[in-house]
């Protein structure tokens, strides 16, 4: 059994694009036929941009047509603030591209939404970057004199889980974008990654928004232009692992040190780990290291520093043009 | 200058109906043309049942028609469990009241909102609250067959403030209302009081929803039938004094320390304190005891356990009807 | 390999005695010298003691001599306050069993101590349990007229990890004790299962207090009678499951896939596990289940309950006594 | 009746030694034998350094001698990343001159305390700033290869409130320094300011510690170099105002307002006020402004920024010596 039939079966999902197209491409690196990989190298990161092109390559990644960056910059998790001021201006300028891409002008009005329950760390990434970056609508609106020309709209929404509110968070999205009419959503959200390596290290963009089923809080209805009306950005980063894919690993190990044993081609003990192993608590197992809550508090500062680098240049060029003293 | 017009001029909203009621009825007592009060001895509380009748009472209280229920119950600010149970029985009584005049079902759904800012410890009892009782509207809808026939379909939202979102409120809720269509909301708020004694010790319960201006938080729109399309019963606990508060009651002690000058009825003086004393931070000063941290704790706990009873009543007994053993 | 030189390769620590008790006995259920086990059946809970002797069980055990209560409750998972009511009285009379033995009186002072890091949910079961019981101590001292006679000084301490202070908890701790002089520590503490069963439904207490590198935050240096000076009650509630438990049982079910094989008898291959999968951040992986908040939340509150119930016996009489209204 | 009259009179504390200084110099502006004064210009802050040179001066402030430098920066309130910056620098230089004096070198172990209640908001700053800095002393114990060689071993601490711990945060910290005999402790604390204007918007930093009876969690046992055996420097903001303060600003305005009743003389009427007006509560009533929240949030990351660039000088050297690509 390969690792993409074992993922299926014991309900893994690859949140990120990249991921996603290394285990389609397996040990041969063959090409995926309707998607395309770039790479461009940068001194603490390298960007990968999968492009989704067509409706073959969705069928083969399992996930929409579109663009899907993901910085891999390891460094994020050193405790270094000029790396993390550095990664954040890179996610700022491949925003901005995706913004500009979507025809969102530097004064439409932007919705942040932070996804995810503040109460469990590993999921709390989305409602921690709410209060990291500066919200205007209401100033706009009620104090518009305070507010340099040009200044854009940004407002922000956590809107909790569905086992704390008992309603999807696409219905409650919905009907907020349906009443403040935003150009645009920017979905914060934690995920699972494939490799511990990427958790707290990789920041996934894409212009697709997010799918059913993915992120560590798994929405059951996704959260895209077509759920919600208008485009939907996702800034998504691995804080957890699910605990099916350290089991593959470990089998992948015996199958080494057993080669002439059949180990992943038998299909029973797949369905015995599935069962066995990963059944409890729903099959929603994470794997997670000790310090995430340390992760989660840098990253959300790198988010949170992004988001005002990329959505507010008129409002921090005014700032800049006042002498402070 | 009367309280009532001191406390105009400095911004002073008595959020409880009660005490609205006593301003109106001055010294004198005397009785207010469409305001009816009713008063019931309980051993731990008092319950004050003030009723707006008409536009008459409406004009003259500055708050809509409807019933406002006082809970006054000081000994909810002692560490003492049996109590806290016995006054969230009779908060639920009273509930089921308002439920039954509003001809709501027992198992019509029901949407929980919990106001205010959770980082602010005085404003943060809404949020609080909605982690202390049972969401049943996702299990409805996802696993029906785990459920008691009957089970009241529960959701909950705590949407934040206008200064952390960019949005009113009011517009996130009438977003939600629509696409998760309730029959009645529930709404929790934090209060400000005129008198420190019912900080952390009174419950008001009204059908008539939030009205602009109120709240520790103050929304700037109203949160009722009107704004919402369902009714919408509000539970609120004082937190807070107004500043304006104290400074009328040093002036009313300066008064009758010399009744011979006339202080109170000074304007100037009026609007110099409120002008110098009162002005700072846009004049949103608020007195709080320096334990409103365990207050609000305490009160989240009695008002989710007061949920419970009145809106789980089905769902209670089924459970309590399986032998636990 | 068995089970339990694969848990030592890879670092996996159980710290429940009765399943480091069931490892050492083995599929043959082999007494073990040096230790007891005594099971009593509750309606909703079983309860298992063990008791280490003698030093030849201290050294099969790996575990300091002493006895070592296990509370196995599934219902705990479930959301029912009367059970949770239920396992808090089962819980309170065990700990006064062993504060009996340790001939701690109904006046002597006690020191609870909250292990664990707040910000990290599957930690911060010990910091969230202070804040849900009655500390006394300074009442005691600054009003003592407003204690009834024979109250308990209790005294709480939450005193964060050493990823956030760089100070040992031991060393806070037993600086505390000489200033504060408390006859007994309670130390509450999240701890790491060997079955996700056990996970947020089993409680141990043992009068054998911390032993080093233990917990989910694990310690380095022991807290207990030797490094404390007194005695140290230790409560322990499982929130996480070891990386290398999962890995063992996938790599048991492939043993009983291919029986021939000798899979499990393979130091390479057990080593390339540890060394390949389970390597990354420290070693320090763990399985959580996704619902891990609430189940904290839950906890919190059952061992507080129980704390009060066991501890302030004179309090809750004397509050009991006055009538309430 | 003076002011300092009626603040001793209601149990005003000005944490403050400027306002103090201002308060004895009165409107004469006249010298306080054995106090010193000097200010500086920055372009966004004055900085006043009060002296308190002799046990004249001590008995004359009702603080111990030592030094008390104030940084007033009203841009602090606004959201400025650079100015906040701007003032972190100004502070963390006014530290390494402080650290000088007590003759504290650049390796010399330092103990941070964060005090006050991180469950209620406007004494939650001391706790928040802890998470805010680098944490070494751990790092240079157990893997003291990974650091640069002339580290300093910073370890730090939030030891909780008295009424949550029942025990003194000085007998807690006393404990603490003699086991981990810290060269020198920094203390934070949230402060009671005699003016609105200055909550939120000065830092105090002093070498003198906290004093009993000061702070909005009010110590009632001094933490100086007395009670610790090492010196304490105290950094603490304000975010409170007591109650009194603005009681007797309304005062004021009423003796302007009628220049010829002797208002201000009349000492019943004060003693009225103060067991009238500001006595529920056990007259522990402070103001604040209700965007406390944000000022908390953004202060605790300028004093934690501070800290950084005083203590770890070695450190920040050795990171920016290594290309970071």
């Amino acid at each position: 059994m390969q690792r993409a039939e074992f993922y299926q079966l014991t309900g893994v999902i690859l949140d990120l694009a990249v991921e996603a197209h290394d285990l389609l491409r397996g040990a041969t690196r063959q090409e995926v036929p309707g998607v395309r990989e770039d790479k461009e190298q940068f001194p603490n990161a390298v960007v990968t941009t999968i492009t989704i092109m067509n409706a073959t390559g969705e069928q083969a990644m399992g996930k929409p047509q579109g663009t899907y960056i993901t910085i891999d910059a390891p460094a994020l998790r050193s405790d270094n603030p000029p790396v993390h001021e550095e990664i954040g201006t890179l996610l700022a300028q491949r925003l901005n591209l995706l913004l500009q891409k979507l025809n969102i002008g530097p004064a439409d009005p932007v919705l942040v939404v932070g996804l995810g329950n503040w109460e469990a760390t590993p999921d709390s990434l989305g409602p921690k970057v709410i209060n990291q970056f500066t919200v205007t609508r209401h100033l706009l609106k009620y104090v518009p004199q305070s507010m340099p020309p040009g200044t854009r709209p940004v407002s922000a929404l956590a809107p909790g889980v569905l086992g704390t509110t008992g309603i999807e968070t696409a219905e409650i999205l919905r009907g907020v974008v349906e009443k403040t009419k935003p150009r645009v959503l920017i979905v914060i959200d934690a995920l699972a990654a494939g490799d511990l390596q990427r958790v707290g290290s990789s920041i996934q963009i894409s212009d697709t928004g997010i799918s059913p089923g993915s992120g560590v809080g798994n929405q059951r209805v996704g959260i895209n232009q077509q759920t919600m009306g208008v485009p939907v950005i996702a800034i998504g980063i691995p804080t957890v692992v699910h605990a099916g894919v350290i089991i593959f690993e470990a089998l992948q190990q015996m199958q080494q040190a057993f080669p002439n044993v059949n180990l992943q081609g038998n299909q029973a003990l797949a369905q015995n780990l599935a069962r066995n192993v990963l059944a409890p608590f729903g099959g929603n197992l994470t794997v997670t290291p000790k310090e995430v809550d340390d992760l989660v508090h840098n990253l959300a500062w790198v988010i949170g520093n992004a988001l005002n680098k990329s959505l507010h240049t008129t409002l921090l060029q005014a700032r800049a043009a006042v002498p402070l003293h």
